[in-house]
């Protein structure tokens, strides 16, 4: 059985990327932050500026992307939880 | 300035595979997951189990080791959002 590698990566990419919308809709409808762990959107969001520049630096487009996505995700949960503690 | 791409890529997988130790000890802790979401765990365990074949697939130790760790974290935090709702 050849695994399609391009389409195994892509769908995880997807999954992991997506998988910050629950969170963010859940976190802007409700403002409820208080079980949501600061420490790990902090490094959440510099590990993804990281891998950011890392997709530039490769000149790949998925990585760039993908990161893009999750960074404004979790940067939206990181202030909601800022400001809601 | 050459940028050394493995070092920006390793701490990339660090910082996003770390990121999770917060949430999970926080939410061990406390035993509160009220502001999680669950559907954010469920995709991201399942997104991490199609990285870690993929990584078997592309015989990639840093995509192996990082997506285990990030599955048992993300797996123990979805298994007490699970019990705890």
């Amino acid at each position: 059985m050849e695994i399609n590698l391009n389409l195994l990566g892509y769908v995880a990419t997807t999954l992991t990327t997506c998988a910050f919308v629950p969170q963010a809709v859940k976190t802007i409808c409700s403002r409820d932050t208080r079980a949501i762990s600061l420490w790990m959107y902090v490094t959440f969001v510099v590990g993804n500026a990281v891998w950011f520049f890392y997709g530039i630096a490769l000149g790949s487009w998925p990585i760039i992307l993908s990161n893009t996505i999750t960074f404004i995700l979790a940067a939206t949960i990181l202030s909601l939880k800022v400001r809601h503690g």
